[in-house]
């Protein structure tokens, strides 16, 4: 996953805070255990502050994970760590929802809240 | 996007505060990095000052962003910045919901309260 | 639209604060900017003080507004303010919500609060 | 309305605070100005004191309003008065909601809470 | 009711049977017992022959039962009536849905099937 | 239950059969057993042939059960047997659908359809 | 009603607050004015102390009511004070849901919580 | 509106009766009386012959209507037609559903076979 | 049950507080007093400390009380000392809801925080 | 699976065709392939001719495959066998529903008619 892929293009409101949220609900990637594929919605919820994500490089970034194997914490919290590197958010929550894999269904959820200066 | 589209006419209960809610689930735009079409929902909730927008005149302003290349951050705040040159609310909310791109929606909202004198 | 058509009977319960919901969902006027009609539902919603408003007079006072061309925004604070006039409630709210009109929705919320003594 | 055909039964459990809501329907009495049926629901949620009201009396209570000819405002506080006198509860509501006349619907809500000793 | 203020345009394509329906959910006429207003749902249904109805005509159309006297069957009928003048179509269905009055709703339907020659 | 208070008025469209439909779900009468309140959703279904019945007078004529002990299947039918004599109908549907009592609920359906000639 | 009929066993997580929620929908008992049976929902929310109540007793113990004459309100508070006898749980909740009897149904809610020592 | 942007594709399965179904609930065209947008969902359903439609051509085919002024009954046969010619399918039907204008929704479908030889 | 078949992998986000869902509704175990089988939905919901446990592991964990003859409380609250014991959580909530059993639900809700140092 | 566990009663209405059918959504047992349990609804759905079968030993009979490895296609085809030849039935169909696993369901249907002597 190289957090390179993801373009940016300038917040021209920075003087405001406002919200942007982005569901992928078609996210698919590799379980590290079985080598089996597993499903998710990915949602991104975020306040800008200098830059926002341009969506069609976020669509080319989740393929990255099309035929990696990861655990579901990890692409969460990795997603979260990118975005944070990338957005220098004010705010960003990211929660993955995963199909039942064995019956069993997932979810995760992670946030981030910049500090004030 | 010319903002003096939009007509008012005089708030005839200044003395109170009240809300004013509208909706337009038939948004459309262009997609300034594919050239193909954006559709969505917009909202706009508002507490009048001295002027209400006149509701035909809105149609005809959103009918602007028909054949314009913009992006969702962009048209969300634009749309925010345009109303409060024409209208002075005492507060003012727009958010925009877009259908699937490439299986991804997104929706933007952002917020206005004038300050109290 | 004349208020005087509003009957009011006493409240023959004076010591106790209830709340009296009425919904019209039957409601029709006509657009000013174009004469077309317009269609929506109002919500009058108040406590009595010393009056309640009569149903059937209420039913024949919303039939004024049948032919008149007034804008949405207007007919939601004269329908307060004519409720206040007759009935001096403890509290009043009035919301219309207004059917789509080239695709656009708007629903307007109007409150009063007596002071009290 | 004759509030001496309710019964009522010893309350066996008055250390305790606890609620019994009972919901009728099936209520119908007589509009005072056109002298035709209303159909209604009502609602009573209340905290007994020494005595609980019985059902079947509660029955043959409601149907004494069946052809008395009163406004739903009067039938909504004369109902909690008679439960008032009657049952001398703790706490008391009463919700009426009236089916539509001339295309308007009413509801109604009083309440009352006994002072603490 | 003038039928005369239907407008049609030439259907291009007289060689195929093929279905439009048309629904106005927000029709309103007078009733001739009491001057009350009604209102209810329009739905026709129609293959057309040498020519289709121009929707925005046909709005002006029913604006004409705005503050018309007229019983239910009647209208039913004299739509059915009209729009067999002005289109000759190949078949037709007019249904008109009202809503309640002192709680009773009716619901009409009458159809046409042009004889083949 | 006097037949003649249903009024009718002239099928002005005699030559072509269509179809009213008229429901009253505020129907009440007395049980015969009992001497309680019955409360039913009543369905008329009908072709007119010379006469259509008017619907305020209907009304009146369903208010005469009000007070009447009367069976559910007898109710049924003679409604039937009034609008058969009173109309004349070229054919008619009765269905009257009953609230639970004891947690029984029951449904009638009778129908009529006239010889042609 | 035997109140020994329930078996209780150890709660071997005696040092944890948990809640345990029994729902029986199949709740039958009989009217003590009419003799005819009344059918409803016992729902039974408790944080067991020593001893948790044992399922299969419950249900034996819920049977003992399909022939006794009791009013709602003595069930629901019976339950909650066998439970309490049995169990002597930290909190306890008993709702007692009632099918329609003449069209009217009831909610009977008793709640108990054990002083802290 | 030029029906040869339309690729197609050899049905690799002629042997076979098979039915494909295409749904895009975001088309837009233009009202010829008014200049102003209109909204709709088209269906296409087929079953194809020796080629199928390529989808992303029926997405920029769907485009060149964005801008033109044109009938709801002539947009639905056009594109019969024009799938028609390019496809030569043994089954096709084309169902447009329009967004309401005025208050009033109107549905056109139009269906054709090949005739068997 | 033995704890040890769960297996646990390193929180590589020990910096951040997130919180991992994770729902099986495909449970069963067995009746200690029938010996017949038990049906149940188990959700665990924590936030993890320095490890997380990997969900394959899990599954055979829950595969071991698939022959146990255990009740539903202790169940609940097995798991939830085991998940304390293996996985050291910030906090942790175990949910089980178990189909009927004649005719009576069950749902038990146990809860974990750890002690802030 | 020992057919023999399940037990048989005389269909005391052999002369009358009627048909049973029994629902069970608790039904378990075991990938052949995996060891992993599987969780499906199996329903039967029978005509009976002497006999009828007997639910207590049925859910008995089910039991059998709790822990037995076997294919979904063998499963319904072994009880519609053991059914046949217990019951003799006039007609059977056997369908079972199965839990997603890797995403993917699977039903099987296997119908039995005896011939007509």
């Amino acid at each position: 996953m190289k957090k390179d892929i993801l373009e940016v293009f300038d917040n021209q409101f920075p003087d405001r805070d406002y919200t942007i949220e982005i569901v992928n609900p078609e996210f698919t990637s590799v379980c590290p255990k079985t080598g089996l594929p597993d499903f998710g919605t990915i949602t991104i919820r975020y306040i800008p502050d200098k830059v926002c994500v341009e969506l069609k490089s976020l669509k080319y970034y989740f393929l990255e994970f099309r035929n990696a194997g990861i655990f579901y914490e990890n692409i969460t919290n990795t997603i979260l760590d990118h975005l944070i590197d990338m957005l220098n958010p004010r705010e960003l929550t990211v929660i993955t929802e995963w199909k039942a894999r064995g019956g069993i269904t997932e979810t995760v959820t992670a946030s981030y809240r910049a500090e004030k200066i």
